[in-house]
């Protein structure tokens, strides 16, 4: 696998906005706000007419040509109409830019498949590397470089995380940081990746699978560029980083319609399942699947077999949960005689209440604090028999204390992995965002996300075993 | 069917709550301040030992016993041990009570079998209506009636709307209620079923089916308490009203599961399937699933056909959709030669631009203003060949300007369903709010959600035109 170096890409120490605006609403303009609003490198404007440019409250000189910018330009990002894109590129190329950020449209997707091919050209006279064109950039959740041109106010940017996502589509990509924002999602690096004239989603992985600050991938993918390519990327990639695809276009409306929309041929769906399966890519089949898989890897280690215990303080839940357990090829854990054991002691002795259930799944009853949840959890944890502890916790019960929050905490000491279900509206969201920071273990809204947490970890799981990597 | 008048259950003039207590984080206190929250009929405190209650900034006086209420009682909420329940019915009787809501828990579901038949047999001698025992009671968003004993700084409860939700699972229903509040979905009664000593979900499907304030019916089942009955009832009550149910026990873990914890013979899922099928029941397979179904029928007329045509201003969003409407056994609309012709004519006159691709899914690009939507929502809803509209929204293109909402306003013109899609997170969830309450069209956060959506207005258009309703 060829790593490409594309540090300078989401790290760059100096980039200069080719088609900066003055103007509100003008994407020039938008992409000066994005880049100065949070990002600590320097940041040069260009616009052919000159003038100033105030964003964010600084005052930009714009340059009429990259080559009047005194000082070396890591990146350019560039958002002039197509036709003068070439140009700029030959531009670039003389001042010595690395990397070319093309936001422009008016490429083969508009038809023009000539003009595309003469930027590719171009780029690989000078050696540059090309992201897009026709795309929203990309975004480095961690020093703030973000050349997305979507104003904050209607697309807000996730906080800095560990789950890379690169996106075929702009739009549904700028959908999902905003989506993951408001739920909560911490990001590394966001690529929109255009219509990929040089770098493809393969180049990315590749990339993404050297970078420290990233623990998952994830993609949107209507085609890939090069199937072999992706296949053998993925194929690498994979026993030391997970990789989650969200495949568009597995219908034949689908397909028909990703070809009008990214000019992907689709292919046949089976073909991208055999080839995920075989590369060890997970993949979903939704937006929230795929950010459900997602967090559960970045947060949890992979489960070392399908045994899952549950403790509940609704048995409703736990029934839910043990349908959409079993429905995805996982197993309730059959609990070891000596887990029975414990339990019936505990019950005799006064710790546990009388009527409660410990068959899997442990139902510690509506009327239980934390201080019952961490017996059984315990007790589960300790059972041989239990790869993944799934924890039900239905806030709306006043008995259940916020010292669940400490006993998470505590139970990471038996290095399984967990994962919390906390359905409800917002103290079960405030817990929950606890529970994340202190524990690091994952909480889901819904019984049928957590299906999916414990899903991606057994399936990972299994592929790092078939690997001899777990 | 037998419809049992259930009013006075609903809608009482007076309530006696039988265990009312004056301690906070008691389960008779915790229904004291439920039920004297915001219901504006009579309530009335009884404790054997007399004294004062102090809830809400009121104070009652707490009876002795029910017999010295000094009014007549329509309601007796029951939380006293269940041991003293039997004789508290006897008195419930002398008083004239017509329905008792047995919160108390220690029947059946605790191994008192005969317990639970005593009290069924003292309520049926004063003809008494139970619900429960081992229940949250009942809430009428309506009028504010709520024994809920689960503090509202705990579980939120939601608007009053028009979706009637019963639940099997007490803990499971709170957390629902809590969860549907702070997803701004609106309720009309919400019933938690607990042992079904007397009532059961037929009788309470029969009794919603002739509710004016429910348009749509909703339940989480474990186990039905008589198959045939169910059926029946269903069978009568879905050519006018539609019934949603989230059936769990569904596999062999979970069937056991929920014979613990209800106690329900959950019986093969198949079984359960085809007479869903055959009574026009809609089976959800998850909790967001019951919600995204019920939002459609609540807010939107069925569809009059499976085929589906799609506006949206991301391309990948429209290919998702396909892919999921297709799978989940829809159509594309293939849009007529006329509707062809229209956008063909607005392209080239101006109106539309020129390389949107108007074949189903309709992408009106990134770029698109809400003229430009309206436009081609306007052809879309002319179209003979397109039963529901779909439109897809990335509010995150600054584009899109809130004119949007008067536009949904004037396709309600049409008299075609509807469905909203707008992901991402605060702006696109104003919106959302401002659709739903001004034109009426249910917005849904995710492309899965959506597809639920239209799944629910298809399959119910059909059931009806099964049934010739439609």
């Amino acid at each position: 696998m060829q790593v490409p170096d594309l540090d300078f890409l989401f790290y760059p120490r100096s980039v200069a906005v080719i088609g900066a605006s003055n103007v509100p609403g003008k994407v020039g303009n938008a992409i000066m706000r994005s880049i100065t609003l949070k990002f600590d490198g320097k940041v040069y404007a260009v616009n052919v007419r000159g003038g100033e440019i105030e964003v964010n409250g600084k005052r930009f000189k714009a340059y009429r040509s990259i080559l009047d910018v005194p000082d070396e330009v890591d990146v350019a990002v560039i958002a002039v109409p197509a036709r003068f894109v070439p140009d700029v590129i030959d531009e670039c190329g003389e001042k010595g830019v690395k990397g070319a950020v093309v936001i422009s449209a008016g490429f083969k997707e508009a038809g023009r498949v000539d003009l595309e091919e003469e930027l590719v050209r171009r780029a690989r006279k000078w050696n540059i590397r090309l992201v897009g064109p026709n795309c929203l950039g990309v975004t480095n959740l961690e020093n703030g470089f973000d050349c997305n041109f979507n104003p904050p106010e209607r697309q807000a940017r996730p906080l800095a995380g560990k789950i890379a996502f690169m996106s075929q589509s702009g739009a549904f990509g700028a959908a999902i940081l905003d989506w993951a924002s408001s739920h909560g999602i911490g990001m590394s690096k966001f690529i929109s990746l255009g219509n990929m004239a040089d770098l493809d989603e393969s180049d990315f992985m590749a990339y993404l699978s050297h970078d420290e600050k990233t623990e998952v991938i994830t993609g949107y993918i209507e085609g890939v560029k090069d199937g072999r390519k992706f296949f053998n990327v993925a194929r690498e990639v994979t026993p030391s980083k997970p990789v989650v695809i969200l495949k568009a276009g597995r219908t034949e409306a689908g397909a028909r319609a990703a070809s009008s929309h990214t000019g992907s041929l689709a292919g046949s769906y089976r073909i991208y399942e055999a080839a995920f399966e075989q590369s060890g890519v997970l993949s979903a089949s939704s937006m929230r699947q795929l950010f459900n898989y997602a967090k559960a890897l970045a947060m949890q280690k992979p489960a070392g077999g399908a045994k899952v215990a549950i403790v509940t303080n609704g048995g409703g839940a736990g029934v839910m949960m043990s349908d959409g357990l079993l429905e995805r090829g996982m197993e309730l854990a059959e609990l070891d005689k000596e887990t029975m054991e414990k339990f019936a002691r505990a019950i005799r002795e006064g710790h546990l209440p009388e009527h409660m259930s410990y068959r899997n799944p442990v139902d510690v009853i509506g009327d239980a604090p934390s201080s019952r949840y961490e017996v059984a959890m315990r007790y589960a944890l300790e059972d041989p028999n239990v790869d993944t502890l799934v924890v039900i916790a239905l806030f709306q019960s006043p008995a259940l204390d916020d010292g669940i929050v400490d006993a998470m905490v505590r139970m990471r000491a038996y290095n399984k992995p967990m994962v919390f279900v906390a359905p409800g509206g917002e103290f079960p969201e405030r817990m929950a965002r606890r529970i994340e920071r202190e524990a690091g273990v994952p909480v889901y809204e819904t019984v049928e996300d957590g299906v999916d947490a414990v899903y991606a970890l057994v399936k990972y799981g299994e592929w790092l075993r078939d690997n001899g990597k777990l």
